[in-house]
């Protein structure tokens, strides 16, 4: 075997290992009893453990060198897959393999605490977790960032969305501020101005879940190739072929779950949809968070909620939950996915006003980043900052600090990632529309195949070849160009 | 850290792995689409590698070294661990990793083919994969063998129950073959002059499952420490604090069903009641395949089907059912529970008969294992087999060789664990009744606390302390004695 084949092989297991710890996080958000999570917690940080002694073992680090020495040869994907092989191992080698574990341990430690203080709305119990969280999760970054030249916080935002840092994040974002500062009361006046919606009816889970099942099949995910369960918020886990979708259904608002679903399958069809024969090499992989999020919000927000679509759902809503016809007219519907107003939960934002919740949640982890702010401060920072944005204050902290996970499991540097994606969303369907321009008659009829096949060729299948922007300018003719988000939101809200 | 510390640390690490590949295992056989089959084999394979891996670096090989040459201490615990320790790395480091690997992969793919040809009928269609794999695990066996001074068969027997070899299982079965000769005509005898058990009423299965759900719980495996899913036949994984039982309810046959959730409740007892000071630790685990299945037999015939039991049960089933008072009746119950005829099937055999399934198995697996009988003779000597224990013949290989998964996946020397465990059964509810005078009086209230508590501190907090028939001796004052066995049967069956 060549130095590349061997690393080919050991990349490979990595990822495997991956997997199987995937699973295991499905697991214990959609089945595990409460008995498992001190062991799971273990099996977790010993997997991780494991992925990363694999990493950072010489022979790794001697094949690297030998692979890179001799070339990758003509083979663009075999030149980006030896690139990548070379980024992961300097991420992973920059930290400590006791600093990973302990990151580990630390972030399941505070989940739970966590799961105690959201239900009881009180920041002070998870305080002193979040704040070791965040010590060593800042450790990580200083680490990376000390090799990659970048910031503790860029090093982190490397990691969800390679290339993509707070630099080109921030002036996207402000840009975005100013545009939101105009349009939300001008949206907000063009429905006042109409008929407020009618409310639905309740509606049984179980038929909610069978419509479910059948959206996400007619989308393009077999039965046999997925799953649909129930969790308290939705996620798509998994791998291709065995695509884990976790829904949340409410017995009170029938759309929003199957809208949730729409999202989530989208996750999932893009998961289904990579290269098959790069599987579990670095350049096979998924293109980063910002790219995943595209996926999904281009089928929940641009397919999804278009009022073709509409038409089409409507009908079929209707019919699966004996539904008034006057609550499930097309018109009706559109006016409930389509409407926007300021709100205080993330997760339940309109497509307006998300992009507000994320711009808060950015500056705070530069501001924590940067030390300027700590655990201490964050919930005044955060009501101050929700005030400022979208001029509503949460009347507790469950409402506000404490009702994302994402930083008391250690994730920062990720939240930018959702906007990206819906950015990168609008301007990946007027591309879609322009290439195929059958693609919203066919969503009247509820077939995403025209769509799902450009977005395969476009995004899916090129793997992890390119970055952000490069994959962009591959599928659209340019780099991010967040003027068709504002120009997709202005003709849904504004006119 | 002392050698035996590090150890100790490098045995928790491999535990926590394969928990990890156990809840990987039951999530295949209940919740995994069909699309995620080939990534499973590999998840497992790479998993089993690299315990393996750990188990054959040099390191384990020094610390186990270093740690008996200083000797365990006057802790009998400790020094058992050690000893199970060494015993786990010879068994390990006799195998090479790449036959470990391909044996996974072999028996992946045996799988696979094995449901094909069971749903089909069809031998011809798994044997050259069921080649394969006799082919490596005898490879295993020899090579375990050849370290050990056993034959290959021994080898993997002692793996399924340490210290229990051919020539220990040999003449218990001669003697109770003897035994069935004659007590089976003379049941089946005494059965004829009976009145014939009325039939029961098909019941919906969630009806079922939610009485398995409240038995289980009343037995002692609450909801916050165990889940109960569907599958095709009844398993029980998982670990402690996070047991998984996976049940077979059938609406045409509804007590079989809430017989084989008894039975899958004594493991997961088991599993829940071993020692947690011992937690990952070779001395903290199961006793052993024989010493489980005495503790899901000790639940399921001893207790489950006695007449005091049957007697709380059958009300239970009448109200939560809503059944026929008459078929109901604990006398019917009774009788349906406890009636023995010979049949082709193992897991549906009657406790008299099923030896016999056993003993055929035993006596195969001899024969491949000494080369007197290959995989083409397989299904001839099956059914000649049948014919002599039992007196019945299958007419299709479904309900001959094909029917366990046993030996398409690498499982020998196992099967003779059900039945010495059965025995043990009998001795341990003979020494339990002793002990504790108000143990049937409980369980005709439905409460198995007594037996439980009795099991806890003689049989699960014990762990992996004793071999079978030490752990036999410190619970009943004797070694394995198969004739509180056939007393039990001669009592339920012949009088």
């Amino acid at each position: 075997m060549s130095a590349y084949e061997r690393l080919a092989a050991r990349f490979a297991r990595m990822a495997t290992v991956d997997e199987a710890a995937g699973i295991l996080m499905w697991d214990a958000e959609t089945m595990m009893p409460e008995g498992g999570s001190a062991a799971r917690g273990e099996h977790l940080a010993v997997l991780a453990g494991l992925t990363h002694e694999m990493m950072v073992a010489p022979a790794t680090a001697d094949d690297l060198a030998a692979a890179e020495a001799a070339g990758p040869g003509d083979d663009p994907w075999l030149a980006a897959n030896l690139a990548l092989m070379r980024r992961a191992h300097t991420r992973a080698t920059a930290v400590p393999g006791d600093l990973v574990e302990a990151t580990v341990r630390a972030t399941n430690t505070c989940e739970a605490i966590w799961r105690d203080a959201h239900r009881t709305a009180d920041f002070a119990l998870v305080r002193p977790a979040l704040e070791e969280v965040l010590r060593l999760t800042r450790q990580q970054g200083e680490a990376i960032g000390a090799v990659l030249g970048l910031s503790a916080w860029d090093a982190m935002a490397d990691g969800a969305q390679r290339g993509i840092l707070a630099a080109d994040i921030a002036p996207v974002f402000e840009a975005y501020q100013t545009f939101l500062r105009h349009a939300l009361p001008r949206a907000e006046a063009l429905q006042a101005a109409r008929p407020a919606p009618l409310p639905l009816c309740p509606v049984e889970i179980p038929l909610q879940e069978a419509l479910a099942r059948k959206l996400m099949a007619g989308m393009g995910l077999a039965p046999t190739q997925s799953r649909l369960d129930s969790t308290m918020h939705p996620f798509c886990g998994g791998l291709p072929g065995d695509v884990r979708i976790a829904g949340a259904f409410n017995a009170a608002d029938p759309t929003s779950g199957m809208m949730a679903l729409i999202h989530e399958t989208g996750h999932g069809l893009y998961t289904n949809g990579l290269p098959a024969a790069w599987l579990r090499q670095p350049v096979g992989m998924a293109a980063g968070a910002a790219v995943h999020e595209s996926q999904s919000l281009i089928m929940e927000m641009q397919a999804g909620r278009s009022q073709v679509f509409v038409d089409w759902m409507a009908g079929e809503m209707q019919t699966a939950f004996a539904g008034d016809a006057a609550a499930y007219a097309p018109e009706n519907l559109g006016r409930l996915w389509r409407r926007a107003t300021p709100s205080l939960i993330r997760v339940d934002a309109d497509e307006l006003t998300y992009p507000a919740h994320v711009i808060l949640r950015f500056r705070l982890e530069q501001a924590l980043f940067a030390g300027s702010l700590d655990a201490a401060g964050l919930p005044t920072a955060w009501n101050d900052g929700m005030q400022q944005l979208l001029g509503v204050t949460p009347p507790n902290d469950r409402e506000g600090v404490l009702q994302d996970i994402h930083w008391y499991v250690g994730i920062f540097g990720y939240f930018p990632s959702y906007s990206l994606g819906a950015m990168a969303a609008a301007q990946l369907m007027a591309a879609a529309r322009r290439a195929e321009p059958g693609l919203d008659a066919a969503l009247g009829q509820g077939d995403f195949s025209p769509l799902l096949t450009w977005l395969k060729r476009e995004i899916h299948a090129r793997g992890n070849l390119l970055g952000f922007n490069e994959l962009l300018r591959a599928a659209t003719g340019k780099p991010l160009d967040p003027t068709d988000f504002t120009t997709h939101l202005t003709q849904r809200y504004l006119i």
